[in-house]
């Protein structure tokens, strides 16, 4: 908050009153000072007064109470619309007379404003949203919002340029350029009113602010908010965040590569968290010393020597995997700290998520004091397994993690993390980097991000998110990723209220405002998928496929079936299925029987069992053809071996190919293990449905288009 | 089409006239016989005659061009609105004369309309459609329809109460209740319009009839039409549909049981189609005689007895599987029905798919002529796997097909019905009865409903319908199959313009309007998904587990991340997510860590793997629980043994339960293969993601609803 905002007397001073509603002439009085004009209006302090302002502002005029005690003008029945003269006037100021006397309030007098005519209505507002800060929202209102909900939000600042995309972006946009001949509504005197609205947002401590209607006439000029409500945000709702100390991208590097790793809380008791990550990380060829730390000294695993405390561990240790009961963790983390272990992933539950929030501060307390940064608590752990690094427990490590993948896996949920790493293993998809983020307590997403951007390794960020404390510096993250040619894949859980429940009493995050964190995450140019699997869906497409360069898809099955389906399902993503040239389209036939089809979608009908090289070269005539941008491959019942030859041919074509190629395939795996397996060799995105090729290949086609001047 | 409907003489002059699109003054006249009345209005021959009918009416007026040579007033500016005095008649009658002679159209004269004020507008209408014939629709214009494409449609007849339904269905539908306090419009008089044009287009030869806008006023009465634009559609666009001869039941009967089959087209050649129908039939046991036909006589596959011709053929071949080229069809045909072999598949391609619909047309024609009903042409053929018969070419009966399905798979796509099935049997999960239709030339879809109706095996019928000739005729068993308490889930392929090109250009079928099947399904009580997995992901769970009897789901998981994704797709598809009741809560922190959550969703957390009776002991107090209609159970990293362990004891606890358990399970199926078989075994559906388990769940819970006076 700038204190020599203006506007920031007027705040002042109802604060000093202790009120945090300001009443309509001071939130006028604000307002003005930020260019945004209501329509003309007396306070009249008696029933002549109003009579006269009437006279002087025109008839018809409105009247409404004024009073600081008076929140809900409405409400009370405390507004009089279409007052035609004087009688008019002053019998209704007599009623709101009365009626601020009834309530016993304060009385200022009543507010006469002239009654302006509309043909729309419109709703200008702000909000300070807990996680990202100031907002912006715009949307229609009267008898359109009864229709629909019509509403854009945007993060502070909007200038006019953004703000008149909000309005481009509203279903019923158009309706501003005018209907039935009529010429337009002031699209620029409304664009400024809501980039005002920003500026005022972002400079006081503005908790909502409400512009309801905002009044517009086709052809006519201006934008006139003619109800005003501003609720002001009390100085001690913006807790100071805590100060960070050490470099988190330093200690994040170490966390996924350390040279050297010491597990506390490891015992013979094969079932416990720590002798999980004992044995994972030798079992998957963890290349550098492990030490354990047992009270008694005793052997925990062969192999690995244990010592008696964490103050007796050899220098050099760069990372303690901590799996001690909750109220060990201070200590340990402190000792940590005083051995030079800069790094740490705490396993241990019953912090935050488990509604012990303050021992959770005390940890970060302790760890901030000893120089210690850490992943977790209540963290499933971190893998890397380039580096043959898994410090985890999850039970998804009785398989072995598939190196030299380019996806970074970042998840607030554990159990999901290893439940789909286990998934992608199966299908021969490494995932290069992965971590289960926890609380957050210390490190969170943003750092996690931050400091594998540079990381070669990774060429897509998957993340799996419930709720952060500091949005911005995700988005500052997601967007730096996005600049540096990272695509972000954002499953974001905690939609509806009941999911912000569950996930409170999970992690102890917020999960925050869904159409918030919609906004911000497409200003942050990341991708928001809305199914669980669309994660991997599109993180894998990012991965290994280029954009398409257009809209324009070729798609190519043996079955008609599958043909028509596609079709569909890219209609409805918005992708075009163009009929081909005539010349393409007399290459495709001579290649396919004749009862096949030609145009897009092209059919190649099941005697691809007997001509399998069909398919292949139709993909060729595809990938040749400059009207076509996208090519999905739709495949039915074709089982190995001639699955095999005919995946090896597709692979083969598709090498170094500049358009994007995706395979659908509806059968049952087992039939075709290794046809499946020689596309995933050959980078060829491998779907179960049609639906999920398309949900895919739209990411892939989004991601060029995001965040450029979003 | 009645003859002596009202009206029919206006349609005959018209008709006479070659006139399609009848003229205002005709249309109102028609209209009138049906009780539907438009705005008082005069048809003036001269400009005095208009002012002194502007006078008469009222002022203010509209004046329309009105000759039968001009069919789009609107476009050519014959319409002049808001003339408030005579002489401003006078001026438009002129402008509006010299219109039509510019345009060399007739002259009738121009009609004088009163011109009424409205507070809302509707759109009325009729359309013919090819697939379902006659349908009604009613919508929102004027300044909402900018806003939304608000339209309701159903298939004639509608009467009042269904058409007050169609009004409350659309989005828009509470403005006609009134706004701001204001009264609502005359919905009774709407409904009565909507009732009045569903009669007249079920009465007449209607291609499509507009009445828009149609005028409405808060609290006003009445709904008045003041554009009204009549289509009629010509005779010959009634194609009399061919009758069926002999009785389809019992041949469709015959065709998934024969008691003895014989396959004509098989041959040495193991590639060929009829071949691999020979192998089939003999690998999976069919236990009915079996011979071939071969000109040569020659020995196809050992065991197997080789007849020359039909003719040849011993009494008692039932089924005839016919695999010879498109030409040799008809006389084939011809040969069985001599031969006494009443019913064939025929896998022959080449017919209406390829634009060969003559040959088609001519194979009915002979097939009619000598007493056989056939599947197909252009059919991947017929399972059913409970009587050992596989008389198919599918490429998945590579795989042996599960017995003891409940589900009857009926698909006009047959490369998708063997990739489907493959699917399920690798699941361990049974099709009791599959047919792929093919082009449907005579036993259509509906037939195979029809006599699966009464089929005790079948518990839930699953379709793949691209598109059917006759709509209604679907309908009505779709009906009787719902009737008799027997699901049907319905996946229809070609919602949009792309997909339905590409299914005429494989089936030879008209896809048909996607909305008209929207309408029909739901009016004929089915199921529809959109998404192809959900046909099955749907038919399971309505063929293992009982509808809900409510809203309410209890959530179960080990892990919070997946409660969270749970709760939010519920809360999409309708679902409440209550909080459970104290006491409830109370015995389910018994069971728990306290570090779990035991609101609802229930997140037993990790602690699972040590505790795993925890899983089952919650499941067991939510089977209690009366306000839980419906428990979805997720289930993460969990891996065999252990998760046979805990699978075992879920199948023993839902046993004889009344309320649906449904699971998803998102790991690596290689890790908890034994686990996954248990729950299936026990008929406790089990899905890949949390989505699908809960469309699936919103699939069972629509079923009891479905149908009932809709």
């Amino acid at each position: 908050m700038e204190t020599d905002a203006p506007g920031s007397a007027v705040i002042a001073r109802a604060m000093r009153d202790g009120r945090m509603v300001l009443t309509e002439p001071e939130a006028a009085d604000l307002l003005a000072g930020y260019g945004i004009l209501g329509p003309r209006e007396i306070l009249a302090p008696t029933a002549e007064g109003a009579v006269d302002a009437a006279r002087r502002l025109g008839f018809p005029v409105v009247l409404k109470v004024c009073s600081p005690d008076i929140l809900h003008k409405s409400d009370v029945g405390g507004v009089r619309l279409g007052l035609t003269d004087g009688r008019g006037v002053r019998a209704a100021f007599d009623e709101l007379e009365s009626l601020v006397g009834a309530c016993g309030a304060r009385w200022i007098g009543i507010l006469v404003q002239e009654q302006l005519a509309a043909d729309l209505e419109l709703i200008v507002g702000a909000r300070f949203d807990p996680t990202f800060g100031p907002v912006v929202l715009v949307g229609f209102g009267g008898i359109q919002a009864e229709l629909l909900e019509d509403r854009v939000v945007r993060l502070a600042p909007v200038d006019g340029v953004a703000a008149r995309r909000m309005l481009a972006e509203l279903r019923g946009g158009r309706l501003l350029a005018g209907y039935r001949g009529r010429p337009g509504a002031d699209v620029e005197a409304l664009a400024d009113l809501v980039a005002a609205t920003s500026r005022l947002a972002s400079a006081l401590p503005i908790e909502e602010l409400d512009l309801n209607p905002v009044l517009v006439r086709w052809g006519g000029p201006g934008a006139v908010p003619v109800d005003r409500r501003v609720v002001l945000r009390s100085p001690g709702a913006d807790a100071a965040r805590p100060e960070s100390a050490g470099d988190a991208r330093a200690a994040v590097r170490r966390l996924f590569s350390p040279a050297s790793v010491a597990v506390i809380g490891a015992s013979r008791d094969t079932s416990k968290i720590g002798s999980r990550v004992l044995r994972f990380l030798t079992r998957h060829g963890f290349p550098g010393p492990i030490f354990t730390v047992h009270p008694r000294g005793e052997t925990i695993l062969d192999g690995v020597p244990t010592v008696r405390s964490i103050e007796e561990l050899p220098h050099g240790v760069e990372v303690a995997c901590v799996a001690v009961p909750p109220e060990a963790c201070e200590p340990v983390i402190r000792a940590c700290g005083a051995q030079g272990i800069g790094a740490a992933i705490v396993f241990t539950s019953g912090f935050a998520e488990a509604g012990e929030a303050a021992a959770e501060r005390r940890l970060v307390a302790a760890a901030r004091a000893a120089g210690v940064r850490f992943c977790g608590p209540n963290s499933l752990g971190i893998l890397n397994p380039d580096a043959g690094f898994c410090g985890s427990f999850s039970g998804a490590l009785v398989m072995t993690p598939h190196p030299g993948g380019e996806i970074a896996y970042l998840s607030q949920s554990g159990a999901l993390g290893g439940a789909f790493m286990s998934r992608l293993w199966e299908r021969g998809i490494g995932v290069c980097r992965f971590v289960s983020v926890g609380n957050q307590a210390d490190l969170d997403l943003a750092d996690y991000v931050e400091a594998l951007i540079d990381d070669p390794a990774v060429r897509v960020f998957a993340l799996f998110v419930e709720g952060v404390t500091d949005g911005r510096k995700l988005l500052r993250s997601l967007r730096r990723a996005r600049d540096h040619g990272k695509p972000v894949v954002v499953y974001k859980a905690g939609r509806s209220r009941e999911g912000q429940v569950a996930i409170r009493s999970h992690t102890g995050a917020l999960a925050g405002d869904d159409v918030v964190w919609t906004a911000a995450l497409r200003q942050a140019g990341a991708i928001r998928v809305t199914d669980i699997h669309g994660l991997f869906d599109a993180a894998v497409a990012l991965a290994w496929q280029p954009p398409p360069s257009g809209r324009r898809v070729g798609i190519i099955s043996t079955s008609g079936g599958a043909c028509g389906i596609l079709a569909d399902e890219c209609r409805e993503r918005g992708f075009e299925v163009p009929e081909l040239p005539p010349s393409t389209q007399k290459r495709v036939e001579a290649e396919i029987p004749s009862f096949g089809a030609a145009r897009n979608p092209i059919d190649v009908t099941a005697q691809m069992l007997t001509r399998p090289e069909m398919l292949r070269n139709v993909l060729r005539i595809l990938a040749e053809e400059p009207q076509v941008d996208a090519i999905l491959l739709m495949l039915t019942t074709l089982a190995d071996p001639l699955a095999e030859e005919v995946t090896g041919q597709l692979a083969a074509t598709v090498q170094g190919l500049s358009k994007p190629v995706l395979v659908s395939w509806l059968v049952a795996r087992s039939l075709a293990a290794k046809g499946m397996a020689r596309l995933t060799e050959a980078k060829l995105p491998l779907y179960d449905t049609p639906e999920r090729a398309v949900h895919a290949l739209a990411a892939l086609a989004e991601w060029p288009r995001l965040g450029s001047g979003d």
